[in-house]
């Protein structure tokens, strides 16, 4: 845990989960995937990953209100002399406290995080069609590497 | 388990390592980042591997030699009503058993694999440089969706 300004970064606790929902919702890509915040499937998502010591679900807390969240996973793996990763999903902000930094912040922490660790990389994949999370990365110093595959098998 | 032809895809046990790390540094890329097959800390990287649930480190074999790798994990998360993703890593064919279609079988096994477990999508990133990868994933119906964003901390 720690104070930025006002902001109070987090692990989630399982009464945060309809206020993340909501902000994953709350996008152009998440509005035509995301359901019910009281949707049992989200809880039983949150208690995996609770449970599970290599995921952190972040969020953002102001004046006592969840204003952000990320994941990061640290994965293993042979590559690199059997570096641990750090990798990013689920990125959001409130739109009631965009474009105040909050985001930069955010990532920010996590990369702070994923160095005490000892991880090697940090990763993450962005929609080609978000082009402000784009400057948003490139900025921060993440550089455009790799091209992000899909394949949907619902 | 799984026999294919003459070839058998299963997960790796410790005796793989050596032949899984020298296919990873048979690699354009690979090669500058590998370090000796014996290095503890590939062993140390296995061992966490093998211990986790939600990884699967694959090998294809073939009358009785290692020659080929894949890492499959499944991730949690909230996104897209909590839905299970399989993230496939450090891809890998042997020189020697190149331009015959194990590739293929090799994703094609991931992918069935990950819609058996119920899996809503499979995700993997591929370095810009490496065109030929481009044309084998997008044949295999991965759509090319997403920028693949590193931050190296070492």
């Amino acid at each position: 845990m720690q104070q930025t300004d006002r902001t109070l970064f987090r692990p989630a606790r399982k009464q945060d989960v309809p206020a993340i929902v909501a902000m994953l919702a709350d996008d152009h890509l998440g509005a035509t995937r995301e359901g019910d915040p009281d949707d049992e499937r989200y809880l039983a998502a949150f208690e995996r990953v609770d449970a599970n010591p290599y995921d952190e679900l972040i969020v953002a807390e102001q004046d006592g209100e969840v204003v952000g969240t990320m994941q990061l996973t640290y994965l293993a793996g042979l590559s690199r002399l059997g570096a641990e990763r750090c990798q990013i999903e689920a990125v959001r902000v409130a739109a009631s406290t965009r474009g105040q930094g909050l985001g930069r912040r955010m990532i920010q922490w996590g990369i702070d995080r994923a160095r005490e660790r000892g991880c090697a990389i940090v990763q993450l994949t962005s929609d080609k069609s978000r082009t402000d999370a784009h400057r948003f990365y490139d900025n921060l110093g993440f550089t455009d590497s790799h091209v992000g595959y899909k394949l949907s098998l619902s």
